[in-house]
């Protein structure tokens, strides 16, 4: 992705829409807003990823000559529009929350400003790059609260739903607090921990199972973990590691990291007896890791059978987020600006109140307990909105407004998620490493309650609306609602 | 994709393996295959896709400067394998069944015949290639056969896994059967029809919807698509496109193509209702095309349910394979050839007698019947095996041996599915285009009884093993079962 021109990853109706906009239009400043409506598998909280390929991609926009002379081929733009599709650059706003804070549905992650024209023709990579990228940092997270504190390693790259899918899904995966990944290249460009084993054609590569094992000690005496169910787990793999294991003990090697690990099989039965082979054999360090289609689901059931697994590799059920594989995020336009800079609220509506948009030119504030640190509510209002955390702050259920809560002013904090991105065309924001990301996301973690991060029917965290916003939103339904009836 | 180096993309333990392989065997050749356990949705059969990706990648395949560079930095390579790889380049020999041919389980897909440094290698990005793009032509092939002849627009790229998952994903869609795909990158590299209409922002970005529609309808007379339900289908939407085809018509125009879409509400009764406002208002003609988080089985569905829907858009169910989002393709390793250049057997046994692996060097035949062309059974045998159509052939199920089916000389004939691709490292093949390929894949499908290409419960096409290579596969499990026990 990083050398592949991206700007025709777009749907054609962006561009068809951009010239209509050049035929009919001011090209006038618009607000569009990404947002998602549900937490991947009805999961509290999500994990926001993604930002800095979004960066990458409005840097590098423009259309090269091979781009134009393919869209005048299609027979349908104009040279005018031709024209201008060729000194084509993006001079808009963006504002984003940050790659691994936790985040809600409804409310903006990415914010655009720009003009009508520009704005339209970002909207497919941005979601597709913030879709992606979210669902699996969201999923890694959940795999990773499941394994309670155990290593979680990202191994799904062959089973990834392509190269990019593999490569920024092992980003993500890490985002979201796996310790490493299997993908050499994710190590190489994003300069995260690589990991690994052996594979069973290892094993059948030699003249018995012994001999792969013994080989494979000397050469990685460090990291040595041995797959032991290529013919029989407890009969043949563990017994053939145990004697390996031995044998480095007899010639003094002491292995940073060692053990075994298992494929197939009830891992559950297989890893208690591999536990107590390997302790009785004295071996009471030795790691056993596990792999074979897991997910957040079958380790947290796992763990509460006491298997004796600590060490984890997950490839499929992450890489693909297989129980919930989109995460669902919209990109819809909030305002138009009027002549006079006046940003004016626009509202789509839908028999589906669920999926009615909040109007106008907003932004978030994230609203703290101050005593624990942990999230009381997000508030999302119009960006010139000004609060003051030393007075009483009410916060109202939007879908259910009788239901209120006032927060007394001095026992809470508020934070501003959305940072600027772009600005006049320019990015201004630096993005932290992968690294520094997923310690951040970590911390986020640590504001979110218990009862958010529960994998089965979590406590929602809820996301409010200014009275304000409220109120705007609710005239322009009105509005709405007699232009329809007279 | 094109112009990044791929040749990281791979699991650190294929290189961890390949330097043991290096330290420590004499690099022989070995077989591996690709093959699949299970058909996606628990359907009949699958499609093959990703080949030309796969060709690309291996002729790239190199080892750059800072590659290497990288390597040397994670601390467990020497400097005699780093060496060797900065000179790698793949010299094996690859068979593959060509895209857009049907597929079924167990049979091997692609064959690797290799020094084991480099089969091993490249393991994991054929897998990650040939799974993603099969997966999707196969989802893809299956909602094209729910729709009964009309046309299926492949509109996922918002959702889908990255911008590869995106681009590929429409390749994949097109050789499955889509008409057309939003996505202009993939039309640009792929040379296939793009299409697409415009978006609620259109809408929102004029004073009124039927201002929005007669821009629209100025600018593009030819593919007029009228996206309905801003604001309320029936009331609004439907009668102020009305409107405007009538303006058309008085003004003498006569689109190529025109029509409305439906994005929300119900579509069976949506669809209804505005058929019969079209056709009253004279449009019999009018395209109904829907969208709306659709896929194989929902338009099963409303296809009997009487929907008035010619044209669908499928977006996300189809471009992640919502409900099986991972093909589950695997790379094992099948024999080792010997000094005197004889190959091996190898297998790979587990609990589960479904994973146990088919050993040896083999091909696989295609049975037809004769008179209909139709498929009969596929029959996996070694690669030297020779069978003459004029005499009987004996099928049976080789785990349920007593199932024995007899053909008589004539009634069939018999096609080898595996091609060679690769010859000593050097490619003999040349990947038809994508266009080429969806023909054939159209034709590929006629050779599927209708009970195999049914949504619910299909009949099982017989993938059986040759006479040899069952009793070779029986005799190595005997052998094993023996060495086990002793």
């Amino acid at each position: 992705m990083s050398t592949q021109n991206l700007t025709l990853l777009t749907d054609l109706y962006e561009l068809t829409m951009m010239q209509g906009y050049f035929e009919t239009q001011e090209n006038e400043n618009v607000v569009f807003d990404v947002f998602f409506r549900h937490n991947p598998d009805a999961g509290g909280y999500s994990v926001m990823a993604g930002l800095e390929q979004v960066i990458e991609y409005i840097k590098n926009l423009h259309f090269s000559y091979e781009d134009v002379e393919y869209l005048r081929g299609l027979g349908i733009f104009s040279e005018d529009f031709l024209h201008y599709l060729s000194g084509f650059h993006f001079s808009g706003n963006i504002y984003a929350i940050e790659e691994g804070t936790v985040i809600f549905p409804k409310e903006p992650l990415v914010k655009v400003i720009a003009p009508i024209m520009e704005a339209q023709l970002v909207e497919t990579a941005i979601l597709n790059i913030i879709n992606h990228q979210s669902l699996i940092a969201t999923k890694a997270s959940r795999v990773v609260f499941a394994a309670q504190g155990d290593g979680i390693m990202e191994f799904g790259l062959r089973r990834a739903q392509g190269p990019d899918a593999g490569l920024y899904g092992a980003r993500a995966a890490i985002i979201g607090g796996c310790v490493g990944t299997s993908n050499v290249l994710a190590g190489k460009l994003f300069n995260v921990p690589v990991m690994g084993t052996h594979a069973h054609s290892w094993i059948m590569s030699f003249k018995d199972e012994y001999t792969a094992f013994k080989e494979y000690a000397r050469l990685y005496p460090n990291a040595c973990t041995l797959l032991v169910d290529t013919y029989d787990t407890l009969k043949s793999g563990v017994p053939n590691a145990i004697r390996v294991f031995q044998e480095m003990r007899d010639e003094g090697i002491k292995p940073k990291s060692y053990g075994i690990r298992l494929d197939s099989g009830d891992l559950a039965y297989l890893s208690k007896q591999a536990r107590i082979m390997l302790d009785e054999a004295g071996f009471t360090d030795a790691v056993i890791a596990a792999s074979n289609d897991l997910d957040e689901l079958l380790i947290h059931d796992l763990k509460i059978q006491g298997a004796a697994i600590t060490s984890w590799g997950v490839g499929t059920n992450m890489i693909t987020s297989k129980d919930c594989p989109s995460f669902g995020g919209v990109y819809k336009m909030a305002a138009i600006q009027g002549p006079g800079g006046e940003f004016i609220p626009k509202i789509k509506i839908s028999e589906n109140v669920e999926k009615i948009t909040n109007p106008g030119n907003k932004t978030i504030y994230r609203v703290y307990d101050r005593a624990t640190g942990k999230i009381r509510a997000d508030l999302i209002c119009f960006a010139d909105e000004i609060y003051d955390t030393d007075q009483e702050l009410l916060l109202f259920d939007p879908h259910a407004t009788w239901k209120k809560t006032r927060l007394s002013g001095g026992t809470y904090t508020m934070r501003e998620m959305l940072k600027p991105i772009f600005i006049h065309g320019e990015c201004i924001y630096k993005s932290p490493t992968v690294k520094e990301i997923a310690a951040y996301c970590t911390k986020e973690k640590n504001t979110l309650w218990e009862e958010t991060k529960r994998l089965f029917n979590p406590h929602r965290v809820y996301v409010d609306l200014s009275q304000k916003l409220y109120d705007t939103k609710t005239k322009l339904l009105n509005d709405m609602s007699k232009q329809a009836n007279s």
